[in-house]
């Protein structure tokens, strides 16, 4: 990977590596999980979140078999299954980690295989005629008839934990690179007359590892492609398959249109017939029905509510809330403010810290001064009032319901309810003024 | 398609797809349309626009040939021919039905039909020894050396009018689905002794039909390709052709630049030497000669002149009207606003309803405040005047040729030729004053 | 092309076809380059640049042999090797050209040939039973036999300058298009018992011409994989490789992750561990350690110091440097401006022609006033000071360490150390006043 961080810890699709496996063993089973890491240890454990995570190091590493060693100490004693999964194969399908902990229940060793095309290097898998697995054999020492086979080893499998427990100390390194390896298992168990069987993915890409940025490149694209169909199906609008980027749990409504180049990360909710322009990124926000978020629009952590208009170029902050048929227009911020039913920032404006009523029309330039350098200050604005343009709000102050305050007008002073508050100089027209003349 | 819109409505590079239809079929000849609708008809109805249109409903879907049936009543006592296309299969092209057309003149009925790799499941023409149409075979009713027919019917067709409206209430729904086919025209036509024939399109996309967003989308890509060619091949440099968006007519002169991910919607003429730089959205305007839109522009219903420098982040909306060589920059919005030649907008400000001179400079942060909260206002800027930054304009106002603003000013008042108009309070250093320290 | 604009002065990846040619060339050796042009010569010396460029004009078109030949006066006399390359063959590598030059010291004329699936229509390569080259024979004039061989001529040729001068004057025009061609130099060769071999480039992209703006557009895209590739072996994380354009000299550091959608022109140095998220383009700049670009940011001729945080929506413009953790915000453009270490510009401002000092805070909507319409002028903002919101700074002007500008205010005279200035209105909240109504 060229980098200075461990290898799993890369993510995609906007998570590590290693914590999409873990997310999806978790989302499948409880259980505890046992982690080796190596290379990098801990960053990967600073990294890494879940329930009842254990950790082993793997101080040297001498192969497959010596990593998952590592973690006898926790494993002995223990009855059940043990899944064995890699921290860089980030995209197995929790239906087929299910298939493999469904099929081992009555036999003892189960691996997950693929069919390739073109298997040259990989392990084969040699079955007996009555199917079960008989042996994994290396490219290298496979004969000519076995070339032939397509069906490879992943490394995946699903195990008695009481037999992995008993075998695992068994293992051997003695091979060319003194490494131990879990294939050897397969050897083990056929020798014992325990039934080895295997199970398949739906798709090449579930078993996919990673070891270069290009790896990873190519693995987030297919990634991406498989959730852009996957929003088709369910009924949602693209205008371009290829360019939209989803980065975690997004629920959509029926009849979301979403144009081209849109990001959207973490939890994002966009409920029905939203519709989202290009280039907007929308990051741990709900979008209510009927919202249209135009072009060029970045929402994090706020909540949109139904009808709302947006954007183009607008930027909501983390602690917006606006209630339906807000409009927030361009060149517009908002933060940790909540904006009521109907209320318009239409045009280059900073509205921080603030509570704005239902009705309310603020104009072109307006903005919260909520900030004294040391101190942050709440700004609040009641129903119905008029901010007009390019109107300071130097906080804490309050605008009572149906007041108005005048352009240009800096307002350090409560207004009341329906008062018209001015704070700007008298015009002066000098008519003798010459203008400036070029310096030399 | 999992939409609660009839599918026929749903849009493809920006248009409805049976409108795509309608649009295709009345260039070729203002005939009138007879337009069948099913499910959701009042929608397609208030959706659907263009001449001559007269609609039948089709209350119980048994059929192509029952749907048409519904149309008899219009077609009945007439002559010419009658085409009969599909509004979800909405990219043929107007070149491939005026083959239809022609070559029904001496024939009697002719479908359009399309060779694929791969028919199965289609069905199958097979022709006679001169050539001609004998028969559409379903799939499941092929015999094996019908299976190896890799022509297929489309379902489009052209047929005589009269021979249209003789043989529809002929056919009979005696079949496992208790529908009613077009395709059973073929056999009425060939048992009459009449000439069937077939011609196929230039390209297979423009058969295919739209039963899910997956479909949609795959169509909607393969469109956007073909365009994306046709202005590569008539003198336009596209950086990434994969990544432009045509949705409507678009019109390019010759050396015209446009970088990637932009978005043209509407009617947009763009003339000779235009450089559009990435991620603009242009929508119904008109970008003259030689004029530079730098990235990350949106235009709406504007016409911009020649050799005028546009962006980045500017936001024209609808009704800007720019002279040459005008300069819109950075996070500025104009709307309904005129500009003059050579003048200058070049920072964060916002104009609307304006008429603005030549030579005119418009400092950073200027605010036209067109709204009082009910109603709009002019502003007027002549020629030759310096508008200081910040200034607040305060419609209706008029600032005269060759004035200028102080930065800062809000004016209120006409400012006469020549003038120099300011609005704004002393500024006091005050020595003794103490910074606010951090709350508790 | 359709284009008013010679050929090989239409960019790809943002540099013009010939000067890609003319940049490898002398990137390989110092050599003069002997640069033949014809229609359009005068755009074409105007546009491109280099180290010793010699022109000739080609006045009527007569092959690529009468190409050569132009050049004569300035080959003939002269030793060395010839390298003839085409203006319109943009990407041959500079490991190719190299291979071309030292196989050619031994032997008299070296080709560069290709491999091609589907020869159809090219120029064969007829070897000798010692695999030295015998004959190029063209599509038409080839035996059935011929038409086997898939390797083909590209046209570039390195070739001993002595031979070249002393066989051009006697290529002749004796064929169908009257043309004098420069193939015709191998059998010249051959029957002066000369060696005549052939090397071959690593990528068929490498000998692609360019013949129209569907051709540059497609070998742009294969330049910008190649390019992306290039960068994911190296180090730098791509979260989409086919959505990134690299329009020059791109140096990028360890662990540097690009998002979707980013334009990176001209000179650009990407220090380690520096995040760009998506849309963003910069150009000729220096992004230092650990900074990050947020989203839609740009920025051009600027230096951006380490763990800074741009954007999102900023616009950094020529001129701007920033010292380390600065943080320039939405909506806000810089330009000839100097920013001291953790100063920060948030929100909606223009900062131009300034010297900001460190551990400033410049609030919303300042505006640095630089310009009186004829000339510009400096602000200088020393450390430690707050600007309150919507500041206008008239320059020039100074203010002083440790001070603080009011919210609103437009201060035009000094500020000293540690005072705060003022230049606003008092407020006067008015009781009596009553809306505007619907104007009829």
């Amino acid at each position: 990977m060229k980098s200075s961080l461990p290898k799993v810890v890369h993510s995609i699709a906007g998570l590590p590596m290693a914590q999409r496996v873990i997310n999806t063993a978790q989302s499948l089973d409880q259980a505890t999980m046992h982690i080796v890491v190596g290379h990098g240890a801990d960053t990967v454990k600073n990294t890494l979140v879940g329930e009842d995570l254990r950790w082993y190091l793997q101080a040297e590493q001498l192969g497959t078999g010596h990593a998952v060693m590592q973690a006898l100490p926790g494993l002995k004693d223990q009855t059940g299954i043990t899944l064995i999964l890699y921290g860089d194969v980030p995209l197995t399908k929790k239906e087929t980690l299910a298939k493999l902990m469904s099929e081992v229940q009555d036999k003892d060793l189960v691996l997950l295989t693929l069919e390739m095309e073109d298997p040259t290097g990989y392990g084969r898998i040699v079955r007996a005629s009555d199917n079960s697995v008989q042996a994994i054999v290396e490219h290298k020492d496979a004969t000519s008839e076995q070339h032939q086979i397509k069906e490879i080893n992943t490394g995946i499998m699903a195990v008695k934990t009481e037999l992995l427990a008993q075998w695992l100390p068994n293992l051997s390194n003695d091979n060319v690179q003194k490494e131990y390896y879990l294939t050897d298992l397969v050897a083990m168990a056929v020798a014992e007359g325990k039934v080895v069987s295997a199970t398949q993915p739906d798709f090449a890409w579930e078993v996919e590892g990673v070891n270069s940025r290009v790896q990873l490149a190519a693995l987030e694209r297919i990634y991406q492609q498989v959730q852009a169909e996957s929003l088709l199906i369910n009924g949602v609008t693209l205008r371009d398959p290829s360019r939209i980027d989803l980065r975690g749990d997004i629920s959509c409504g029926k009849d979301v249109t979403i144009d081209v180049n849109v990001v959207l990360e973490g939890s994002v909710t966009i409920e029905d017939e939203v519709v989202i322009d290009s280039n907007c990124i929308i990051k741990n926000s709900v979008i209510r029905k009927g919202t249209h978020i135009k072009a060029n629009s970045m929402i994090e952590e706020s909540v949109v509510g139904e009808n709302c208009d947006i954007g183009p170029f607008a930027r909501l902050r983390p602690g917006t809330v606006l209630a339906s048929k807000a409009k927030i227009g361009n060149f517009v911020e908002t933060k940790k403010t909540s904006i009521g039913e109907g209320s318009k920032v239409n045009h280059l404006s900073y509205v921080g810290d603030a509570n704005v009523g239902s009705g309310v029309n603020i104009g072109a330039g307006t903005i919260t001064c909520n900030y004294d350098g040391v101190n942050k200050f709440k700004t609040e604005i009641e129903d119905d009032v008029f901010i007009g343009s390019n109107t300071c709000l130097v906080a804490p102050v309050k605008v009572g319901k149906g007041s108005t305050t005048g352009a240009g007008s800096i307002i350090t002073k409560e207004v009341n309810e329906g008062e018209l508050a001015v704070a700007r100089s008298r015009q002066k027209n000098i008519s003798t003024w010459n203008r400036p003349v070029k310096n030399k």
